[in-house]
């Protein structure tokens, strides 16, 4: 095999492919990624068997062929490379020489004949999102999945098609976040759950423009990010969603309004007094006075009042400050509605066409 | 106690002074950053006894007085608070209240009774040089600097006052590193040996204005650096530094000009091929075609032609890619004359006033 393309280009492909590469496997084969110049076209591809990434660039082959390289070597020596044209010759053995300007380095790569190369899943029926959109809904729901592998459905995120809507729906057991949006058009309704890995890495990949697009595909295992000229495929998660709709409740006791700056910065503060692993909880105390926020800990405590807009009762409670925090950071709204029913309910901040729900366990306070 | 101050100013002042807190130490009021206002001043200063660090900040004192804060949650406490007024109130009991707009916090605080004020020391015969060139200069030498304690005066630098010039030497037993420069006076001569830390502090410290000036004052066992309104003393490492004139030959048999930047380049993608804890050297062949560099590991090979322009003898000579790297990242010339005596012994990068001299041991090579 025999290529030439610029750095730069081959320097973005290696980098999006890279975040399908395993850091620990078994399998050595599937520590490499793939240069596919066997056909008309120059393709990067890897694959860890739960997501794979492909990506084409442009570039010349003079001799068609297909090596795989060390992921780790290749990409840092693709990322130190001048930024000009790039020769990657491999000869029988898969001996690779990659040379640019006076750079020449001799690497040795592997046949591509075990590697596994994406399925190929039918691609219609294309559910079509802005980048932008897709990112956004990602980064203000993600923080709600759980790390642990206990409860492999949590580690994921429901994405529901429901007409000319998608519902994007994470939960950890602490709390959940809910995001809608509106598609451009209508689609056949479905539930499917994607690993939090792909949702990751397919935001980090993405450009995130207002007007490119990414096409989803679903199928029964599987989900495919189609954007630009990279695809993304990932199993995904089996089981059934947890019913959300169930642990939503439009009755409240009371309901504020508040600044979310105000009430982010507060609590900001508030964690200065908590060690890690630490649990001291915010404690909020609503009164038509306005919201008085306290927390005590051996490292001192902290005091402070807040103005709100109140309706209904006043009511004690108190919250892990780091929940609030996550959900207040990816709210675009400066003044927030919070809704509580009791101290030991959960509390809801949303908005009115609730295109926005965060729904937050409240901790156990001694009330006095 | 109780003192009105801006937040800005307090969070530089305390930024400063924490260079001096201790990361680990039995005497827990070392771990406190101490505000007195018991005279007309406010002054900040914290003191691990190796080094001492004091700075003055405005404010009103409406209450002189003295105390002692927990440094870590002092400083991440008025890190967060908002650009304002913030007022300290410490009750006889030190309860200290820090309060700014909204947010209040309470912390224990500790009397000053048990905390070590910075050493007085006669400030007399100051040498003067620019926070600048200071800077500068700590930044081109310190690398060279050894971190084990076997050799106490390997963990520092030798600053030598000789007349209008200072000259700062640094060696870890690989290399040597050696600035000079002029000073804007005559000064009585004298050699020190200041410790790595403090140099590493001051250098975070300083502003680095070419016309901010910096006076520094030697006494028997202490230098002190006073710059702004801040002092930073700080002990000086015992012993009788290297004579490194004996280290130095102006004897060679190649002498050879290259490119700074393209020599670096070839270095940098070299260190590619080596894992961490490897030790594979780069081999320079020159000759009168220029100098080829060649490194070989498991990894793979990198093979490079560089221009440049020789006088004497061909050398094939082998380094530590790292210890060039070092180098040549901190000199400014784009063309530098490096000199070679034969594969042996080590080489010298320099200007021809010597206001920089780099001594590199070379690594043993096989030669075919």
């Amino acid at each position: 095999m025999k290529i030439i393309c610029s750095q730069s280009e081959l320097s973005k492909a290696v980098n999006i492919v890279s975040k399908a590469v395993p850091t620990r496997t078994t399998m050595t084969i599937l520590e490499c990624i793939l240069i596919d110049a066997s056909k008309n076209v120059i393709r990067l591809v890897a694959n860890d068997t739960e997501i794979g990434i492909e990506t084409q660039i442009d570039g010349t082959i003079e001799e068609p062929g297909i090596v795989a390289l060390d992921a780790k070597v290749f990409s840092e020596i693709v990322r130190k490379l001048p930024d000009n044209m790039v020769i990657i010759n491999t000869d029988s053995d898969f001996k690779t020489l990659i040379k640019c300007e006076k750079a020449n380095f001799n690497i040795i790569g592997k046949p591509g004949d075990d590697f596994s190369y994406l399925p190929e899943l039918p691609k219609d029926d294309a559910i079509v999102i802005s980048q932008f959109s897709l990112r956004e809904i990602i980064h203000q729901t993600i923080f709600c999945t759980s790390d642990t592998e206990s409860n492999k459905i949590m580690t994921g995120e429901l994405f529901r098609v429901d007409g000319g809507k998608l519902k994007v729906v994470a939960l950890d057991g602490h709390r959940i976040a809910i995001r809608e949006i509106e598609l451009k058009e209508e689609y056949a309704s479905r539930d499917v759950i994607v690993p939090k890995k792909t949702l990751n890495e397919v935001s980090k990949v993405i450009g995130g423009g207002l007007d490119d697009d990414v096409n989803i595909y679903i199928t029964e295992n599987h989900i495919t990010f189609v954007f630009d000229r990279t695809t993304v495929v990932s199993r995904l998660i089996d089981g059934e969603y947890f019913r959300v709709e169930q642990m939503l409740s439009s009755v409240y006791d009371t309901r504020i309004k508040i600044s979310k700056s105000e009430l982010l910065g507060c609590l900001d503060r508030s964690t200065l007094l908590v060690k890690e692993g630490d649990k001291k909880p915010i404690i909020m105390n609503i009164t038509d006075e306005g919201m008085h926020l306290v927390m005590n800990s051996f490292i001192g405590s902290l005091n402070e009042e807040i103005d709100i807009s109140k309706e209904g009762a006043d009511i004690l409670i108190g919250f892990n400050p780091k929940f609030f925090i996550d959900a207040l950071r990816v709210i675009e709204d400066d003044e927030i509605t919070i809704y509580f029913v009791n101290s030991k309910a959960p509390a809801f901040i949303k908005n009115d066409n609730e295109s926005y729900i965060y729904m937050i366990l409240p901790v156990n306070v001694k009330t006095e």
